[in-house]
Protein backbone atom coordinates (compact mmCIF):
# COMPACT_ATOMS: atom_id res chain seq x y z
CA UNK A 1 0.00 0.00 0.00
CA UNK A 2 0.75 3.67 -0.56
CA UNK A 3 2.27 5.46 2.12
CA UNK A 4 0.02 8.92 1.14
CA UNK A 5 -3.20 9.41 2.66
CA UNK A 6 -6.44 10.28 1.49
CA UNK A 7 -6.90 12.72 4.01
CA UNK A 8 -4.02 14.91 1.82
CA UNK A 9 -6.55 15.17 -0.58
CA UNK A 10 -9.43 15.98 1.38
CA UNK A 11 -10.60 19.52 0.52
CA UNK A 12 -10.61 21.60 3.77
CA UNK A 13 -14.10 21.24 5.47
CA UNK A 14 -16.37 24.35 5.12
CA UNK A 15 -16.57 26.50 8.18
CA UNK A 16 -19.82 28.15 8.93
CA UNK A 17 -17.87 31.75 10.20
CA UNK A 18 -16.60 31.82 6.89
CA UNK A 19 -19.01 31.88 5.23
CA UNK A 20 -19.44 36.11 4.77
CA UNK A 21 -15.79 35.58 2.99
CA UNK A 22 -17.63 33.15 0.37
CA UNK A 23 -14.40 31.09 0.43
CA UNK A 24 -12.93 28.08 2.50
CA UNK A 25 -9.54 29.81 3.33
CA UNK A 26 -6.45 28.44 1.96
CA UNK A 27 -8.17 25.68 -0.95
CA UNK A 28 -6.81 26.43 -4.21
CA UNK A 29 -7.79 23.94 -6.99
CA UNK A 30 -5.11 24.66 -8.93
CA UNK A 31 -1.73 23.53 -6.29
CA UNK A 32 -3.10 20.14 -6.96
CA UNK A 33 -1.24 18.38 -9.90
CA UNK A 34 -3.65 16.45 -12.44
CA UNK A 35 -0.83 14.48 -13.33
CA UNK A 36 -0.21 13.33 -10.32
CA UNK A 37 -0.23 9.74 -9.10
CA UNK A 38 -0.33 9.49 -5.28
CA UNK A 39 -1.62 6.31 -5.24
CA UNK A 40 0.23 4.06 -7.67
CA UNK A 41 1.39 1.15 -6.56
CA UNK A 42 4.68 1.59 -8.48
CA UNK A 43 3.31 0.46 -12.51
CA UNK A 44 0.47 -0.14 -14.69
CA UNK A 45 0.36 -3.88 -14.01
CA UNK A 46 0.85 -2.90 -10.43
CA UNK A 47 -1.77 -0.80 -10.33
CA UNK A 48 -4.22 -2.96 -12.18
CA UNK A 49 -3.38 -5.87 -9.81
CA UNK A 50 -4.39 -3.33 -7.10
CA UNK A 51 -7.59 -2.00 -8.37
CA UNK A 52 -8.73 -5.54 -8.64
CA UNK A 53 -7.93 -6.21 -5.15
CA UNK A 54 -10.20 -3.48 -3.98
CA UNK A 55 -12.78 -3.93 -6.52
CA UNK A 56 -12.83 -7.46 -5.20
CA UNK A 57 -12.93 -6.07 -1.44
CA UNK A 58 -16.07 -3.72 -2.16
CA UNK A 59 -18.29 -6.56 -3.47
CA UNK A 60 -17.19 -7.87 -0.07
CA UNK A 61 -18.24 -5.05 1.66
CA UNK A 62 -21.32 -3.97 -0.54
CA UNK A 63 -22.72 -7.74 0.05
CA UNK A 64 -22.02 -7.48 4.15
CA UNK A 65 -24.14 -3.92 3.69
CA UNK A 66 -26.97 -5.26 1.62
CA UNK A 67 -26.99 -7.75 3.94
CA UNK A 68 -27.39 -5.76 7.04
CA UNK A 69 -30.02 -3.27 5.28
CA UNK A 70 -28.69 -0.26 7.46
CA UNK A 71 -25.83 1.98 5.94
CA UNK A 72 -25.98 3.14 2.82
CA UNK A 73 -23.54 4.76 0.42
CA UNK A 74 -23.44 7.72 -1.32
CA UNK A 75 -20.58 8.28 -4.02
CA UNK A 76 -20.72 11.42 -6.23
CA UNK A 77 -18.78 12.09 -8.76
CA UNK A 78 -18.17 15.09 -10.84
CA UNK A 79 -15.66 16.23 -13.28
CA UNK A 80 -15.26 18.03 -16.29
CA UNK A 81 -16.41 16.70 -19.81
CA UNK A 82 -13.80 13.86 -20.58
CA UNK A 83 -12.96 13.46 -16.80
CA UNK A 84 -13.83 10.21 -16.70
CA UNK A 85 -16.83 9.36 -14.76
CA UNK A 86 -18.37 6.65 -17.03
CA UNK A 87 -14.74 4.94 -16.89
CA UNK A 88 -14.51 5.22 -13.55
CA UNK A 89 -17.98 3.80 -12.24
CA UNK A 90 -16.89 1.02 -15.26
CA UNK A 91 -13.11 0.13 -13.55
CA UNK A 92 -14.26 0.60 -9.74
CA UNK A 93 -17.38 -2.06 -9.85
CA UNK A 94 -15.85 -4.50 -12.10
CA UNK A 95 -16.13 -7.14 -9.39
CA UNK A 96 -18.73 -5.75 -7.48
CA UNK A 97 -22.49 -7.00 -7.74
CA UNK A 98 -24.77 -4.70 -9.46
CA UNK A 99 -28.04 -6.27 -7.82
CA UNK A 100 -26.82 -3.79 -4.80
CA UNK A 101 -25.56 -0.67 -7.12
CA UNK A 102 -27.85 1.70 -7.69
CA UNK A 103 -26.54 4.13 -10.73
CA UNK A 104 -28.21 7.66 -11.56
CA UNK A 105 -27.07 10.07 -14.69
CA UNK A 106 -28.04 13.34 -14.29
CA UNK A 107 -28.21 15.22 -17.66
CA UNK A 108 -29.40 18.34 -18.82
CA UNK A 109 -32.92 18.78 -16.29
CA UNK A 110 -36.34 17.73 -17.84
CA UNK A 111 -39.26 20.27 -17.79
CA UNK A 112 -40.90 18.07 -14.93
CA UNK A 113 -37.49 18.55 -13.16
CA UNK A 114 -37.12 22.10 -14.08
CA UNK A 115 -40.62 23.11 -12.65
CA UNK A 116 -39.32 21.41 -8.96
CA UNK A 117 -36.57 22.56 -6.25
CA UNK A 118 -33.00 21.55 -8.09
CA UNK A 119 -32.63 18.71 -5.12
CA UNK A 120 -36.06 17.10 -6.32
CA UNK A 121 -34.76 15.05 -8.68
CA UNK A 122 -31.71 13.52 -6.82
CA UNK A 123 -33.57 12.91 -3.55
CA UNK A 124 -35.52 9.84 -5.21
CA UNK A 125 -32.83 8.65 -6.10
CA UNK A 126 -30.22 8.48 -2.61
CA UNK A 127 -29.59 4.80 -1.66
CA UNK A 128 -31.95 3.16 0.62
CA UNK A 129 -30.96 0.90 3.75
CA UNK A 130 -28.31 -1.77 2.44
CA UNK A 131 -27.77 0.32 -1.29
CA UNK A 132 -24.36 1.55 -2.32
CA UNK A 133 -25.73 4.59 -4.92
CA UNK A 134 -23.21 6.13 -7.28
CA UNK A 135 -24.47 9.71 -8.80
CA UNK A 136 -22.57 10.65 -12.19
CA UNK A 137 -22.85 14.19 -12.26
CA UNK A 138 -25.50 15.48 -9.36
CA UNK A 139 -26.58 18.33 -7.60
CA UNK A 140 -23.79 20.07 -8.32
CA UNK A 141 -24.24 20.93 -12.02
CA UNK A 142 -26.99 23.48 -10.36
CA UNK A 143 -23.82 25.14 -8.93
CA UNK A 144 -21.84 25.09 -11.71
CA UNK A 145 -23.39 25.43 -15.01
CA UNK A 146 -25.87 28.32 -14.03
CA UNK A 147 -23.40 29.54 -12.23
CA UNK A 148 -21.40 29.93 -15.29
CA UNK A 149 -23.94 30.88 -17.95
CA UNK A 150 -24.97 34.05 -15.73
CA UNK A 151 -28.74 32.16 -15.11
CA UNK A 152 -27.77 32.23 -11.08
CA UNK A 153 -26.64 35.14 -9.24
CA UNK A 154 -23.78 34.78 -6.22
CA UNK A 155 -26.67 35.23 -3.38
CA UNK A 156 -28.73 32.49 -5.46
CA UNK A 157 -25.46 30.40 -5.63
CA UNK A 158 -25.03 30.99 -1.90
CA UNK A 159 -28.39 29.92 -0.68
CA UNK A 160 -28.13 26.72 -2.83
CA UNK A 161 -24.57 25.55 -1.30
CA UNK A 162 -26.51 25.82 2.13
CA UNK A 163 -29.55 23.91 0.65
CA UNK A 164 -26.87 21.48 -0.37
CA UNK A 165 -25.05 21.43 2.98
CA UNK A 166 -28.26 21.02 4.86
CA UNK A 167 -29.62 18.01 2.16
CA UNK A 168 -26.28 15.71 2.77
CA UNK A 169 -26.94 16.67 6.35
CA UNK A 170 -30.35 15.02 6.07
CA UNK A 171 -29.01 11.92 4.41
CA UNK A 172 -26.26 12.23 6.62
CA UNK A 173 -28.68 11.89 9.63
CA UNK A 174 -29.90 8.81 8.36
CA UNK A 175 -26.58 6.07 7.75
CA UNK A 176 -25.82 7.95 4.55
CA UNK A 177 -22.05 7.92 4.13
CA UNK A 178 -21.16 10.18 1.34
CA UNK A 179 -18.20 10.67 -0.61
CA UNK A 180 -17.62 13.14 -3.19
CA UNK A 181 -14.96 12.48 -5.78
CA UNK A 182 -13.60 15.52 -7.76
CA UNK A 183 -11.79 14.26 -11.23
CA UNK A 184 -9.48 16.41 -11.68
CA UNK A 185 -7.86 16.67 -15.05
CA UNK A 186 -6.01 19.35 -16.60
CA UNK A 187 -7.48 21.37 -20.24
CA UNK A 188 -4.28 19.52 -22.13
CA UNK A 189 -5.83 16.76 -21.49
CA UNK A 190 -9.48 17.00 -22.35
CA UNK A 191 -8.15 18.59 -25.56
CA UNK A 192 -6.82 15.03 -26.15
CA UNK A 193 -9.24 13.33 -25.32
CA UNK A 194 -12.06 15.35 -27.13
CA UNK A 195 -9.96 15.25 -30.04
CA UNK A 196 -9.86 11.28 -29.89
CA UNK A 197 -13.57 11.28 -29.84
CA UNK A 198 -13.52 13.32 -33.11
CA UNK A 199 -10.92 11.22 -34.84
CA UNK A 200 -12.38 7.38 -33.69
CA UNK A 201 -15.27 6.92 -35.32
CA UNK A 202 -16.47 4.21 -31.88
CA UNK A 203 -16.44 7.33 -30.00
CA UNK A 204 -18.42 9.76 -32.47
CA UNK A 205 -21.46 8.86 -29.85
CA UNK A 206 -19.87 10.46 -26.79
CA UNK A 207 -19.01 13.72 -28.87
CA UNK A 208 -21.02 17.01 -28.80
CA UNK A 209 -20.53 19.72 -30.29
CA UNK A 210 -21.52 22.00 -27.00
CA UNK A 211 -18.60 19.49 -25.54
CA UNK A 212 -16.31 22.55 -27.46
CA UNK A 213 -18.39 25.63 -25.85
CA UNK A 214 -18.20 24.47 -22.49
CA UNK A 215 -14.55 24.29 -23.02
CA UNK A 216 -14.36 27.75 -23.58
CA UNK A 217 -15.22 28.97 -20.09
CA UNK A 218 -12.65 26.08 -18.97
CA UNK A 219 -11.59 28.88 -16.19
CA UNK A 220 -14.83 29.48 -15.31
CA UNK A 221 -16.00 26.12 -14.19
CA UNK A 222 -12.65 25.66 -12.47
CA UNK A 223 -13.08 28.58 -10.30
CA UNK A 224 -17.06 27.51 -10.02
CA UNK A 225 -15.85 24.48 -8.88
CA UNK A 226 -13.08 25.37 -6.65
CA UNK A 227 -15.88 27.78 -4.86
CA UNK A 228 -18.55 24.84 -4.69
CA UNK A 229 -16.43 22.26 -3.29
CA UNK A 230 -14.99 24.90 -0.29
CA UNK A 231 -18.46 25.57 0.17
CA UNK A 232 -20.19 21.71 0.44
CA UNK A 233 -16.50 19.67 2.35
CA UNK A 234 -18.46 18.74 5.55
CA UNK A 235 -17.33 16.11 8.05
CA UNK A 236 -20.34 14.55 6.90
CA UNK A 237 -20.00 15.04 3.28
CA UNK A 238 -16.31 15.18 1.74
CA UNK A 239 -14.97 16.21 -1.24
CA UNK A 240 -11.68 14.48 -2.62
CA UNK A 241 -9.43 16.14 -5.47
CA UNK A 242 -8.58 13.10 -7.45
CA UNK A 243 -5.58 13.89 -9.85
CA UNK A 244 -7.08 12.12 -13.10
CA UNK A 245 -4.86 12.63 -15.91
CA UNK A 246 -3.89 8.77 -15.61
CA UNK A 247 -6.79 6.94 -16.01
CA UNK A 248 -5.03 3.86 -13.75
CA UNK A 249 -4.39 6.13 -11.26
CA UNK A 250 -8.04 7.57 -11.31
CA UNK A 251 -9.60 4.29 -10.44
CA UNK A 252 -7.19 3.11 -7.99
CA UNK A 253 -7.47 5.75 -6.04
CA UNK A 254 -11.33 6.25 -5.92
CA UNK A 255 -11.57 2.63 -4.97
CA UNK A 256 -9.26 3.38 -2.29
CA UNK A 257 -11.24 6.58 -1.42
CA UNK A 258 -14.52 4.09 -1.47
CA UNK A 259 -12.78 0.84 0.15
CA UNK A 260 -11.16 3.14 3.08
CA UNK A 261 -14.34 4.53 4.01
CA UNK A 262 -16.24 1.71 3.84
CA UNK A 263 -14.12 -0.37 6.49
CA UNK A 264 -14.59 2.38 8.38
CA UNK A 265 -18.88 1.18 8.84
CA UNK A 266 -18.35 -1.99 11.03
CA UNK A 267 -20.19 -4.21 8.29
CA UNK A 268 -20.87 -7.54 9.57
CA UNK A 269 -23.14 -10.07 7.99
CA UNK A 270 -26.11 -9.64 10.44
CA UNK A 271 -26.67 -12.82 12.87
CA UNK A 272 -29.72 -15.40 12.64
CA UNK A 273 -32.72 -14.32 13.17
CA UNK A 274 -33.45 -18.44 14.64
CA UNK A 275 -31.52 -20.56 16.48
CA UNK A 276 -30.28 -22.50 13.82
CA UNK A 277 -28.75 -25.34 15.73
CA UNK A 278 -29.05 -28.80 14.34
CA UNK A 279 -31.43 -27.75 11.64
CA UNK A 280 -31.29 -30.36 9.00
CA UNK A 281 -32.44 -29.06 5.67
CA UNK A 282 -34.81 -32.50 4.57
CA UNK B 1 -65.69 39.43 5.89
CA UNK B 2 -65.12 38.77 9.48
CA UNK B 3 -63.06 41.41 11.63
CA UNK B 4 -60.65 38.95 12.92
CA UNK B 5 -57.49 38.32 11.05
CA UNK B 6 -55.58 34.85 10.24
CA UNK B 7 -52.82 36.45 11.85
CA UNK B 8 -54.00 35.78 15.38
CA UNK B 9 -54.39 32.61 14.75
CA UNK B 10 -50.57 31.84 13.40
CA UNK B 11 -48.35 30.37 15.46
CA UNK B 12 -45.59 32.86 16.54
CA UNK B 13 -42.62 32.23 14.26
CA UNK B 14 -39.29 30.12 15.56
CA UNK B 15 -36.48 32.07 16.62
CA UNK B 16 -33.36 30.43 16.39
CA UNK B 17 -31.65 31.67 19.79
CA UNK B 18 -34.84 30.27 21.56
CA UNK B 19 -33.80 26.48 20.30
CA UNK B 20 -31.67 25.79 23.34
CA UNK B 21 -34.82 26.23 25.23
CA UNK B 22 -36.76 24.18 23.15
CA UNK B 23 -39.71 26.04 23.71
CA UNK B 24 -41.38 28.86 21.42
CA UNK B 25 -41.89 31.25 23.97
CA UNK B 26 -45.47 32.05 25.00
CA UNK B 27 -46.94 29.12 22.55
CA UNK B 28 -49.92 27.39 24.19
CA UNK B 29 -51.65 24.80 22.14
CA UNK B 30 -54.33 24.73 25.05
CA UNK B 31 -55.19 28.42 24.72
CA UNK B 32 -57.15 27.93 21.56
CA UNK B 33 -60.48 27.20 21.68
CA UNK B 34 -61.80 24.68 19.67
CA UNK B 35 -65.40 25.23 19.82
CA UNK B 36 -64.67 29.19 18.63
CA UNK B 37 -66.33 29.67 15.36
CA UNK B 38 -64.28 33.28 14.87
CA UNK B 39 -64.40 33.10 11.18
CA UNK B 40 -68.25 32.14 10.89
CA UNK B 41 -70.43 34.39 9.08
CA UNK B 42 -73.08 34.36 11.49
CA UNK B 43 -75.10 30.90 11.13
CA UNK B 44 -74.62 27.54 9.11
CA UNK B 45 -76.32 29.32 5.85
CA UNK B 46 -74.01 32.27 5.91
CA UNK B 47 -71.21 30.08 6.23
CA UNK B 48 -72.00 27.97 3.41
CA UNK B 49 -72.54 31.18 1.32
CA UNK B 50 -69.03 32.20 2.35
CA UNK B 51 -67.34 28.92 1.81
CA UNK B 52 -69.00 28.48 -1.98
CA UNK B 53 -67.93 31.70 -2.48
CA UNK B 54 -64.29 31.40 -1.34
CA UNK B 55 -64.30 27.65 -3.29
CA UNK B 56 -65.09 29.63 -6.14
CA UNK B 57 -62.61 31.64 -6.06
CA UNK B 58 -59.74 29.71 -5.08
CA UNK B 59 -60.67 28.02 -8.77
CA UNK B 60 -59.80 31.16 -10.35
CA UNK B 61 -56.93 31.99 -8.63
CA UNK B 62 -55.58 28.38 -8.91
CA UNK B 63 -56.45 28.72 -12.36
CA UNK B 64 -54.00 31.83 -12.84
CA UNK B 65 -51.35 30.17 -11.14
CA UNK B 66 -51.77 26.92 -13.48
CA UNK B 67 -51.56 29.69 -16.69
CA UNK B 68 -48.32 31.59 -15.21
CA UNK B 69 -46.75 28.03 -13.94
CA UNK B 70 -44.54 29.89 -11.87
CA UNK B 71 -46.05 30.03 -8.44
CA UNK B 72 -46.48 27.19 -6.30
CA UNK B 73 -48.47 26.12 -3.15
CA UNK B 74 -48.67 23.38 -0.61
CA UNK B 75 -51.10 23.34 1.93
CA UNK B 76 -50.33 20.83 4.75
CA UNK B 77 -53.24 19.33 6.99
CA UNK B 78 -52.82 17.72 10.12
CA UNK B 79 -54.90 17.31 13.03
CA UNK B 80 -56.48 14.10 15.48
CA UNK B 81 -57.96 11.58 14.34
CA UNK B 82 -61.58 12.68 13.31
CA UNK B 83 -60.61 16.37 13.13
CA UNK B 84 -61.70 16.31 9.36
CA UNK B 85 -58.91 16.48 7.06
CA UNK B 86 -60.68 14.56 4.13
CA UNK B 87 -63.84 16.39 4.89
CA UNK B 88 -61.80 19.74 4.85
CA UNK B 89 -59.92 18.67 1.41
CA UNK B 90 -63.69 17.61 0.24
CA UNK B 91 -65.57 21.18 1.23
CA UNK B 92 -63.23 23.87 0.42
CA UNK B 93 -61.91 22.57 -3.08
CA UNK B 94 -65.47 21.70 -4.32
CA UNK B 95 -65.21 24.40 -6.90
CA UNK B 96 -61.55 24.20 -7.74
CA UNK B 97 -60.71 22.16 -10.86
CA UNK B 98 -59.14 18.73 -9.52
CA UNK B 99 -56.67 19.10 -12.96
CA UNK B 100 -54.90 22.00 -10.95
CA UNK B 101 -54.84 20.16 -7.49
CA UNK B 102 -52.25 17.17 -6.55
CA UNK B 103 -53.42 15.77 -3.18
CA UNK B 104 -50.98 13.25 -1.60
CA UNK B 105 -52.50 11.69 1.75
CA UNK B 106 -50.02 9.94 3.74
CA UNK B 107 -50.45 6.63 5.74
CA UNK B 108 -48.39 4.42 8.19
CA UNK B 109 -44.58 4.41 6.02
CA UNK B 110 -43.83 1.52 3.80
CA UNK B 111 -40.57 -0.67 3.84
CA UNK B 112 -39.77 0.91 0.43
CA UNK B 113 -39.94 4.64 2.83
CA UNK B 114 -38.68 3.48 5.78
CA UNK B 115 -35.19 2.52 3.94
CA UNK B 116 -34.63 6.15 2.81
CA UNK B 117 -34.73 9.51 5.46
CA UNK B 118 -38.55 10.90 6.20
CA UNK B 119 -38.17 13.45 4.02
CA UNK B 120 -37.61 11.13 0.96
CA UNK B 121 -41.33 10.18 0.35
CA UNK B 122 -42.92 13.63 0.68
CA UNK B 123 -40.50 15.27 -1.37
CA UNK B 124 -41.21 13.97 -4.57
CA UNK B 125 -44.76 15.13 -3.54
CA UNK B 126 -44.08 18.66 -3.84
CA UNK B 127 -45.88 20.90 -6.38
CA UNK B 128 -44.40 21.65 -9.94
CA UNK B 129 -44.59 25.29 -10.95
CA UNK B 130 -48.50 26.25 -11.37
CA UNK B 131 -49.55 23.70 -8.92
CA UNK B 132 -51.82 23.62 -5.86
CA UNK B 133 -50.60 20.66 -3.95
CA UNK B 134 -52.74 19.06 -0.43
CA UNK B 135 -50.51 17.06 2.13
CA UNK B 136 -53.01 15.09 3.84
CA UNK B 137 -50.80 14.17 6.96
CA UNK B 138 -47.30 14.84 6.14
CA UNK B 139 -43.58 15.13 7.14
CA UNK B 140 -45.03 16.44 10.32
CA UNK B 141 -46.31 12.72 11.24
CA UNK B 142 -42.24 11.70 11.69
CA UNK B 143 -42.21 14.17 14.72
CA UNK B 144 -45.47 13.15 16.32
CA UNK B 145 -45.78 9.71 15.98
CA UNK B 146 -42.37 7.98 17.29
CA UNK B 147 -41.84 10.76 19.75
CA UNK B 148 -45.09 9.42 21.43
CA UNK B 149 -44.55 5.90 21.16
CA UNK B 150 -40.62 6.38 21.79
CA UNK B 151 -39.08 5.66 18.80
CA UNK B 152 -36.81 8.59 18.57
CA UNK B 153 -35.53 10.41 21.53
CA UNK B 154 -35.34 14.36 22.32
CA UNK B 155 -32.51 14.79 20.25
CA UNK B 156 -33.30 12.89 17.05
CA UNK B 157 -36.86 14.70 17.61
CA UNK B 158 -34.88 18.14 17.44
CA UNK B 159 -32.84 17.48 14.78
CA UNK B 160 -35.94 16.66 12.55
CA UNK B 161 -37.22 20.21 13.19
CA UNK B 162 -34.21 21.36 12.31
CA UNK B 163 -34.23 19.11 8.73
CA UNK B 164 -37.94 20.22 8.20
CA UNK B 165 -36.93 23.67 8.53
CA UNK B 166 -34.27 23.31 6.06
CA UNK B 167 -36.10 21.22 3.81
CA UNK B 168 -39.06 23.83 3.95
CA UNK B 169 -37.02 26.62 3.53
CA UNK B 170 -36.02 24.80 -0.28
CA UNK B 171 -38.82 25.17 -1.10
CA UNK B 172 -39.95 28.25 -0.29
CA UNK B 173 -36.95 29.49 -1.93
CA UNK B 174 -38.82 27.91 -5.65
CA UNK B 175 -41.60 30.13 -5.53
CA UNK B 176 -43.18 27.91 -3.26
CA UNK B 177 -45.92 28.90 -0.69
CA UNK B 178 -46.43 26.80 2.48
CA UNK B 179 -49.37 26.84 4.33
CA UNK B 180 -49.83 24.44 7.65
CA UNK B 181 -52.86 24.19 9.33
CA UNK B 182 -53.71 22.10 12.27
CA UNK B 183 -57.00 20.92 12.70
CA UNK B 184 -57.34 21.91 16.27
CA UNK B 185 -60.57 19.49 18.06
CA UNK B 186 -61.51 18.62 21.77
CA UNK B 187 -61.58 14.97 23.53
CA UNK B 188 -64.90 15.17 23.76
CA UNK B 189 -65.74 15.98 20.00
CA UNK B 190 -62.95 13.13 19.08
CA UNK B 191 -64.96 10.76 21.38
CA UNK B 192 -68.63 11.80 19.41
CA UNK B 193 -67.27 11.24 16.32
CA UNK B 194 -65.22 7.92 16.98
CA UNK B 195 -68.36 6.71 17.88
CA UNK B 196 -70.69 7.76 14.99
CA UNK B 197 -67.99 5.33 13.27
CA UNK B 198 -68.89 2.74 15.77
CA UNK B 199 -72.44 3.06 15.28
CA UNK B 200 -73.51 4.19 11.43
CA UNK B 201 -72.51 1.07 9.33
CA UNK B 202 -71.49 3.67 6.48
CA UNK B 203 -68.70 4.84 8.54
CA UNK B 204 -67.64 1.58 9.65
CA UNK B 205 -65.04 1.54 6.84
CA UNK B 206 -63.56 4.77 8.52
CA UNK B 207 -62.55 3.12 11.82
CA UNK B 208 -59.76 1.67 12.78
CA UNK B 209 -59.24 -0.46 16.32
CA UNK B 210 -55.98 1.45 16.40
CA UNK B 211 -57.64 4.71 17.21
CA UNK B 212 -58.92 3.89 20.41
CA UNK B 213 -55.40 3.37 21.29
CA UNK B 214 -54.23 6.33 20.01
CA UNK B 215 -57.04 8.08 22.09
CA UNK B 216 -54.93 7.12 25.28
CA UNK B 217 -52.35 8.80 24.96
CA UNK B 218 -54.21 12.32 23.77
CA UNK B 219 -52.54 14.37 25.94
CA UNK B 220 -49.03 13.16 25.30
CA UNK B 221 -49.74 13.77 20.95
CA UNK B 222 -51.31 17.30 22.22
CA UNK B 223 -47.88 17.97 23.76
CA UNK B 224 -46.17 16.68 20.40
CA UNK B 225 -47.90 18.94 18.39
CA UNK B 226 -47.37 22.14 21.18
CA UNK B 227 -43.59 21.69 20.71
CA UNK B 228 -43.66 20.86 16.76
CA UNK B 229 -45.90 23.32 16.17
CA UNK B 230 -43.52 25.76 17.96
CA UNK B 231 -40.48 24.92 16.35
CA UNK B 232 -41.44 24.82 12.97
CA UNK B 233 -43.71 27.77 12.23
CA UNK B 234 -41.25 30.15 10.43
CA UNK B 235 -42.07 33.24 8.27
CA UNK B 236 -41.85 31.07 4.77
CA UNK B 237 -43.58 28.27 6.65
CA UNK B 238 -46.75 29.50 9.55
CA UNK B 239 -48.50 27.02 10.94
CA UNK B 240 -51.82 28.05 11.50
CA UNK B 241 -54.36 26.76 14.38
CA UNK B 242 -58.03 26.14 13.14
CA UNK B 243 -60.77 25.62 15.59
CA UNK B 244 -62.06 22.58 14.56
CA UNK B 245 -65.09 21.06 16.63
CA UNK B 246 -67.30 22.82 14.29
CA UNK B 247 -66.90 21.41 10.87
CA UNK B 248 -69.05 24.16 8.68
CA UNK B 249 -65.95 27.03 10.51
CA UNK B 250 -63.18 24.71 9.81
CA UNK B 251 -63.98 25.16 6.17
CA UNK B 252 -64.61 28.52 5.95
CA UNK B 253 -61.34 29.12 8.43
CA UNK B 254 -59.30 26.57 5.56
CA UNK B 255 -60.81 28.21 2.59
CA UNK B 256 -60.07 32.30 4.31
CA UNK B 257 -56.60 31.21 5.00
CA UNK B 258 -55.69 29.53 1.59
CA UNK B 259 -57.91 32.69 -0.56
CA UNK B 260 -55.81 35.25 2.17
CA UNK B 261 -52.50 33.96 0.74
CA UNK B 262 -52.87 33.22 -2.84
CA UNK B 263 -54.22 36.67 -3.34
CA UNK B 264 -50.68 38.29 -1.92
CA UNK B 265 -49.26 36.43 -4.96
CA UNK B 266 -50.31 38.48 -7.43
CA UNK B 267 -51.71 35.68 -9.71
CA UNK B 268 -52.00 36.91 -12.95
CA UNK B 269 -53.00 35.65 -16.57
CA UNK B 270 -49.64 35.40 -18.24
CA UNK B 271 -49.50 38.04 -21.81
CA UNK B 272 -49.95 36.63 -25.07
CA UNK B 273 -46.57 35.33 -26.54
CA UNK B 274 -47.19 35.98 -29.83
CA UNK B 275 -48.98 38.98 -31.45
CA UNK B 276 -53.08 38.19 -31.75
CA UNK B 277 -54.36 41.38 -33.25
CA UNK B 278 -56.08 40.94 -36.21
CA UNK B 279 -55.97 36.92 -35.99
CA UNK B 280 -59.28 35.55 -37.60
CA UNK B 281 -59.50 31.86 -37.19
CA UNK B 282 -60.49 30.14 -40.06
Amino acid sequence: MSKVTIDAFRVPHFKDKTASEGKNGSFKLASYDCAAKPFSAGGKDADRQQLSDLSLELDVLQDRMHAQTRERVLLVLQGMDTSGKDGTIRAVFREVDPLGLRIAAFRAPTPDEIAHDFLWRVHRHTPAGGELAIFNRSHYEDVLVPRVTGAIDKGECERRYAHIRHFESLLADTHTTIIKCFLHISKDTQRERLQARVDDPTKHWKFDPSDLEARQYWDDYQAAYEDALAATSTPEAPWYIVPADSKTHRNVMVATILAETMRTLKLEYPPAKHDLEGIKVK
